[in-house]
């Protein structure tokens, strides 16, 4: 490879920065010769692109940065294939905050009835990413960071032959807990990590080899603020942030009822001054506002796996890939979430020899729902959609599937053809 | 064999007299030489002594009656040994029903918060009768009726080496059903089983080997009065009455809030009159009083197997057995609840070949929650406690679980020797 | 269901007629309306059409009996289709013993390079006969006795849809060696069955539900004549008698090297007996000769299938199924022969929980041949098939491989159309 | 860690300074402060010392080079155990190898019945060593190189808890085999690993992440001198040269037989020279006779997994470890050899998601033999020993098992305390 190509697909969000800082980073391990940004709003991608062109120059590097607007050309003999992409934008997702919530039901963008509708949204666009990728850039590999990341990577697994890897920053938190809590560096941190993207659980955690005191479990999972300490140490097990929503459902639902913005508001009226920032052509810094955005850590992920791919280094990374036996009890079909041997030939899933006694359960009722809403979203079949959220843990009454059914179909009909609505 | 022993264990209970019952529409088939009667609530015992020696002469059942409150008595050299015990009585029941229910949790005694605190009541209890039979009785078979009946199978067949069946009459309930709602008579109708006790699914329905039509699918599933028929017609297979408390929460919580009294208050003023009616020394019929007391078609189930074992004859019937790999997404330690052939060996589960895709997951987090509330039972371990609420479906906040696992322990102290309080 | 139609594939055999003496026996159970023959030999055709309907009035049989040479007539409508055929006839069978031979390897009809051929002349004739019946008689079952019936079973399940039910008579072995050495009858005696057709292995027998003593399994066991009975009573789980090409290999071998003729041959020469015999208008009885022929059982199996089916009877039968989990070490789309359970929805795999830990490998490792072996025979491939050779226990080595395969193909090469010679 | 104590039992190997040119060439990485050498052969130990102490000055190592022979001294406080024992020496190899050519069987000193002898002889000396690092190392790691190493590797996770590594140089052929026949380095060359140790196969070989070429395979495959190049081809996967055994069985038996000496005659002969020239107080040179002594390979595979696991750098490698799932169709008791993550939690299987179709069923077979042959040598059971050899593919006859079965036992006899003779 002669220096590689690395196309952004939804470079127009306000993310995108992030992975040029890690590129700046990785300057001497990956020699980026092209940064193709692809978008389908011309105004942000416009932005996006003078602010990344300055901002490279200041990272020192060396690359040739190109926007377009047609998904061929960012494709084309594209090496890497980042997608960060929000069908129907942060509008869609206030409905998906919003109308759960109605219910009393925990209305959030990557799991819950507001998770599924995002994953309705998301899957036809990025099945047609990865069916044009099969051709335009076969050896490429999508990278994809767009959110539910574990129902996006089994549609594209089940339904195409593209490579991808699926990814979420919550695959090294433990690594940046325990950096935070106990000045550790990341590379003398390992765990077993068992489980689905937001529904996973890691156990016998290790500092350089030898496994952590007590007190160094506490202070480690301390750092995760959304779940309750004394839950942490009764499990054993540290859950996934994402896990407040199932142990701690009614508090947080009355604290969102509570709240004056759901979270998509506050983000759309955090983006007016971010992208203003980034539009100030005498401006070549990430502006501060970016910090309280979240998806912290994932650049590093991304690029984490770029470098283990680039430059055959073998590395162990947290990855959504296709299951084939590796968790026991869950089918071969499945999207999992589990350590991986990432190098030149991608990732391999490491055998998961030992299942936590205490949330294996959990785990197994959220990939029923996962499946059956991954299929509902390809083939647009209502009867599915019923069946997901009637199996998904947080739903499952059959009076609110028959009250919520009809309505998120039509908060999201412009953006579900695959329903023929 | 020359006539066998038949001993009831909770032989005070109102029920005995469907045992006999059944025993006379069997009598051809069974040569019962010995009904051995068990309870430790003498004058439940002396009344139901005394109303079975006139049943059964009424019945023409030629069979010695005995009673004991000695447990050593009752279980040597017994065939079979029916257990249908309430430990701590419907006293208890009451309390298992209303806890949950004040933190507007269901409030049952076979699921849920309230259903764990009576396996935990229980399984102590069980297992002295396993373990003396294992010495007393080690070729009879252990038929147990006693709730939660998955449960109390798991614990006896991880913690013993009984032979134990664990019954309900669920097993049979597509066959009453199709009975009642097409007039098909029982031989005629088959189907796959797949789950756990008050935790399963009904798929592949044939009358006379043929699929039933849709129409007759929903005539039978419409006999299920404790589920939605438009939800069953989308599921398109049956779920056990008992899914109602997971498809219906919040309206079952909401009507039981509402009831003058809890079904363990009924069952308690109900028995009054039922009891009289036994103990009158004039009766020999069973009380009219007694249909309202639900458990139909138990003892049709477990004389049926006592006709398979006892005669050889290979019949199907829907046991409750170690898994062992016959349901592939669950532990071989689990015991589950699924079709077996059965004849004088035992019963041997029919691999389920094929998982119905729509609440597999269900299934498996419900067996977290039992495999948990087991060894919790067994060890009398308060975090395992916690563990199995925050694995069941029906409770899993931790702000529950918080509360409820002292008031419960505090409500059944005396009846939970292995927690030593 | 009217009476039903019983076609006869392949009815010019010799065997014919045990069909004709089991439907006798059951004529009570079993309402026999039409029996249709049907032969592609018209000569052997009308020997045996003529036999059976002085035999059938014989045996009191009230049925119709029609002979064609018309396939798809014979199917039509058929509730029950036995196939016994034999691809290129005896001629070819004693090729299948000779060839392997000369290279001192075992020759024999249904295993090893002998098998495979036959497989090969079989299968597609066996998947035209159940492509075809999946138009014209999409109820009813094809019950297969043609060799080796483990092959043609998972070729049909795994490439058509008709319901097919694979026997052998070596599923009764155990009752049949019951009777003879103890006098006890088939009800009584009981076995966990496990393994493959020609190649599995009986354990747990019991009688009357109680364990055999090892006075009892010795005396079972020593009527497996093929077999050493000292290593028998080593292993402690009967071997098929076919495990003699396995365990006494080099010994049979040159047993058949010493022999005057191969069994091809001398059923060739039994044979022009018995249909002399059969052709004799005065005669109406089963010739003397016919016992020599060997299969005995098979009929009683076959129709105690039909009983179970048609009259819906829970019966414990051995049968090839597909595996789909119920023996764990063997890939899901394997056939097995294990014990089901079979009634009028069809046959339903026990769960074998427990594998015998002597003699998996070897099972495993004739699984893969078989499975090598059927994907070369629907192919047409020669790569697969020196890979099925290369799996086979008795063959292996590539040295044999690479002189084998073009003889094999060359003797059979009228029979291979798939091979395109 | 303050630099670590490598401890080598069987240090009078002449192997051992293979060992020690591996840390001269890791020096940077490696921080090896003391070797100590173990051996019960005080000549040969004292010898190894005095060639070790000259060998590591002249490679420029700062070690303290230690030698004993209590075997306590050797283990206390170990980081990394490595073990290269040979109980009997050449003398009983001789007899492994000689025993079962005389009924024209492989005799070899791993696999066959003459491995199962080195098996029986090996196994109780490493369990005492294992259970004696449980305590006197208990965070050390037991490298084994000891032949039959995956069977020693199984006894010893089945029966203690001590950390062990099995290894082979097999794990790197295909890296030695790309980099003689096409210059590529070892970390341009990736493939999958399935199997057991001497009984594995090799697919999807890549070059710097693409899959190699029609030509570049075989050119890889045709440095596998001992498994013919056509078989290799139809293959499509690179069986392990120890293949030769199985799929060339009587050509190498022949040549055996021809041969004037054994591998183990030639051996003993070779050493006369190799320790001539290491007791040469002048030389502090490997002898050149070495090269032909075999082994090439291992110490650098060992000294890998130390780098891995001391530095804790993720590495993929390929080691004896339990199964536990990560290959489907075994035992979770097995150990297998396969491709590992390595760093300084020890080794994580990767899951095996591609199970190659033309040989899992030999694998199992011989999988089989290898847990009856465990059981076998730890409980010195002659009948698992008989049942261990009838499920072996290279013996598997009867006739051969009862004959050689005495003979082993007897020309062993001074090596089996655990057979009581």
């Amino acid at each position: 490879m002669e220096g590689m190509k690395f196309t952004i697909v939804g470079a127009g969000s306000s993310y995108t920065p992030e992975l040029l800082d890690e590129m700046g980073m990785r300057k001497e391990q990956l020699p980026v010769k092209e940064i193709m940004l692809y978008d389908i709003d011309e105004k942000r991608l416009g932005i996006m692109e003078g602010f990344c062109q300055r901002f490279a120059k200041k990272l020192g590097l060396d690359v040739e940065i190109r926007a377009t607007t047609s998904l061929d050309k960012a494709l084309y003999g594209a090496d890497f294939v980042d997608t960060q992409i929000r069908v129907g934008g942060n509008k869609q997702r206030v409905k998906d905050e919003k109308i759960p919530l109605r219910y009393n039901l925990v209305g959030q963008e990557t799991t819950g009835a507001g998770g599924m509708m995002k994953a309705f949204r998301t899957i036809p666009v990025m099945l047609e990413i990865a069916e044009k990728m099969e051709e335009l850039s076969p050896n490429g590999w999508l990278i994809n960071y767009t959110n539910p990341t574990g129902l996006v990577t089994e549609a594209v697994t089940r339904y195409t032959n593209a490579n991808i890897a699926g990814f979420c920053s919550g695959g090294i938190f433990p690594k940046m807990w325990a950096k935070r809590a106990l000045g550790i560096p990341y590379e003398q941190v390992q765990y077993d990590y068992m489980g689905l993207n937001h529904m996973n659980f890691i156990s016998n955690i290790t500092i350089d080899g030898r496994p952590v005191t007590e007190a160094e479990f506490e202070k480690i999972a301390a750092q995760n603020d959304d779940v309750d300490l004394e839950l942490i140490k009764l499990l054993g097990v540290i859950p996934s942030p994402y896990l407040q929503w199932y142990y701690h459902t009614n508090e947080k639902v009355a604290m969102f009822k509570a709240a004056p913005k759901t979270r998509g508001e506050y983000v759309q009226e955090l983006e007016k001054d971010v992208y203003a920032a980034y539009a100030d052509e005498t401006n070549c810094e990430k502006p501060k506002a970016l910090a309280k955005r979240g998806g912290g850590g994932y650049s590093e992920v991304a690029m984490g796996f770029v470098n283990a791919v680039y430059n055959n280094v073998d590395t162990k990374m947290v990855v959504n890939v296709p299951n084939k036996g590796a968790v026991s009890f869950l089918p071969d079909s499945a999207v999992v979430e589990v350590g991986c041997l990432v190098n030149k030939t991608g990732m391999q899933p490491l055998h998961v020899t030992e299942v936590p006694s205490m949330c294996w359960g959990l785990v197994a009722a959220v990939k029923n729902y996962e499946q059956l809403a991954v299929e509902a979203a390809v083939e647009g079949d209502v009867r599915k959609m019923k069946l997901a959220l009637l199996a998904h843990p947080l739903v499952r009454q059959w009076e609110y599937v028959e009250k919520l059914v009809p309505e998120l179909l039509e908060a999201n009909k412009e953006y579900l053809p695959q329903f023929h609505l």
